[in-house]
């Protein structure tokens, strides 16, 4: 949760005066986000986000991100964009912070997804990588499987070890796996790479925006969707496949874009997927100390994965295809 | 800041099914409330606050602070109406902790407010202490004038002394003061008791709201009056009067309400107002770690204010009247 940088209403209605979007009637400091101060803000035209960038974040990937969601937004896919100013601009400095004003999309985050919201998550990344194949951005995954090695030995044996006996063996065996395995001539594309349930939002049973492109690079395609099924079909604690969501994913992905390049390979992708995000909690848990005030969230979640994902028989018959 | 609990969607959702204001379409935590979890509600017909209280506050209150609302609400007071559900019922529970939905209203909270912005805070101010009139519920002010000796005493003269050399006798010697000359026959009625530039909603130039009535109690009518005199009309540090907000926020209360019985003692009420924000304030400095998340606010800065207010030599000139 997060304000890091305070504004005032008087800052914020003379910022929105660069913008045709009307005058301010409402601003509340959000608190969601780790990295960036978020308002939302409402005018007399319409509602709004106002989003600060903090130290944290690099900036010089913003254009990327801007051109992306422009992209995205032209062929029709429902995600967030950046609002230009009336000279044009889209980033702007606001109390001395590089600020963008980006659209409000409705929706809510589910946590116990249904099979009908699973299947339309599906369809939608299907739609977003489909949208793709015609944007020529590149932006390097600073999270993708050549940067593994090296996120493992940062945590180290002691701090990997500390976290789960004998995980330190269990980690560095898998990169070893794949290493050798990883998919790499598979095709690539732009990737959101993190669509976690918090960062799509849904009316009813259907998609009605993917958020948070902070992570979005270049990837394998099918990356995409091992990440986006190792998020969702599991139970919070990672322990328990949900077969329903896992699947209806696959079949929704599956309705509008082809995947059989990539199906024999899922399990390894799903295995990468499961590694990424263990790394990225166990650097987190071992760098944060217990009593701030951020949440760290479970690393085992996704062990439990990884281990679940490893012993896949058969692709075909995991996904339902 | 402050989202304490955390509340699904679907856990909303199906809490707003007890209610008639149609389905939910947004969901954000608010980074606002010390004691409270405060999420922004978008349904497909409105837009409101749902507040979760936590432990530490007094729910056996929020019966006076609905009927409080209620009546204010139905004289065409500018205040948020607590929602009923379908049963008549505004009290509810969600995620373990009694909840309300509560109208969301337009408008923003001034950082530095224009004398014109003062004038419409001391206007509605006088509206709100119209409207009580005929009100009859009561709860005793825990803040007030009867509590500020054990309330300092609690602080201690070395936690006093710890915040500035001397403090501890200059208050108590004002305590002195304030309990001997203390106007206790003035009316008493029920007032808002906090009524700083957060808890006021601006359009433009006209208050659009009063909100946050958490504090509010039987206590002198005329002391309002002060408490908002003495949230608005100095600088950030206290350091400096603004004669042109004070003035406007006199003449803006007194254009509708009179205010001779209280003018003579006014400077008493000012320095009671300053005294019991640089109470709790010293009370929270000494009991809030220096690293806590919570931002600790400078008691000195009702400090200068008492000093200020303890200098007026004709109440009628300063007042402006």
């Amino acid at each position: 949760m997060a304000v890091f940088t305070h504004v005032s209403a008087e800052e914020v209605a003379a910022f929105l005066c660069r913008y045709s979007v009307g005058e301010l009637i409402a601003l509340k400091g959000i608190a969601e986000g780790v990295q960036n101060s978020n308002f939302f803000v409402e005018t007399t035209q319409g509602k709004f986000f106002l989003t600060l960038y903090e130290e944290r974040v690099d900036i010089t990937a913003l254009p990327y991100f801007h051109s992306l969601l422009a992209h995205l937004h032209n062929a029709g896919c429902k995600v967030p964009r950046f609002i230009d100013d009336n000279d044009g601009n889209w980033l702007q400095q606001l109390a001395g912070r590089p600020a963008c004003l980006i659209e409000f999309l409705s929706g809510v985050s589910a946590t116990t997804p249904t099979a009908q919201q699973a299947y339309s998550v599906g369809d939608t990344l299907a739609q977003l990588h489909n949208a793709v194949e015609d944007f020529d951005g590149i932006r390097p995954n600073e999270m993708g499987a050549d940067s593994w090695q090296s996120m493992a030995e940062k945590c180290g044996v002691d701090g990997l070890n500390s976290i789960s006996p004998m995980l330190a063996k269990r980690v560095f065996d898998e990169l070893d796996f794949l290493s050798v395995n990883w998919p790499r001539h598979l095709k690539s594309s732009a990737v959101h790479a993190d669509l976690f349930p918090d960062n799509v939002l849904l009316l009813g049973n259907d998609v009605s925006g993917l958020i948070d492109f902070y992570f979005a690079c270049t990837d394998l395609v099918a990356y995409d969707l091992a990440v986006t099924h190792a998020a969702w079909s599991f139970s919070s604690d990672g322990g328990t496949y949900l077969p329903q969501i896992g699947t209806a994913i696959v079949n929704g992905y599956t309705a509008r874009r082809d995947l059989s390049d990539a199906i024999e390979v899922m399990p390894i992708l799903f295995r990468g997927a499961s590694m990424r995000f263990l790394l990225s909690r166990c650097y987190d848990w071992i760098n944060t100390p217990a009593n701030a005030f951020v949440t760290r969230k479970d690393p085992l979640a996704f062990l439990k994965r990884l281990d679940f994902y490893s012993k896949i028989d058969n692709p075909r018959d995991f996904l339902g295809l």
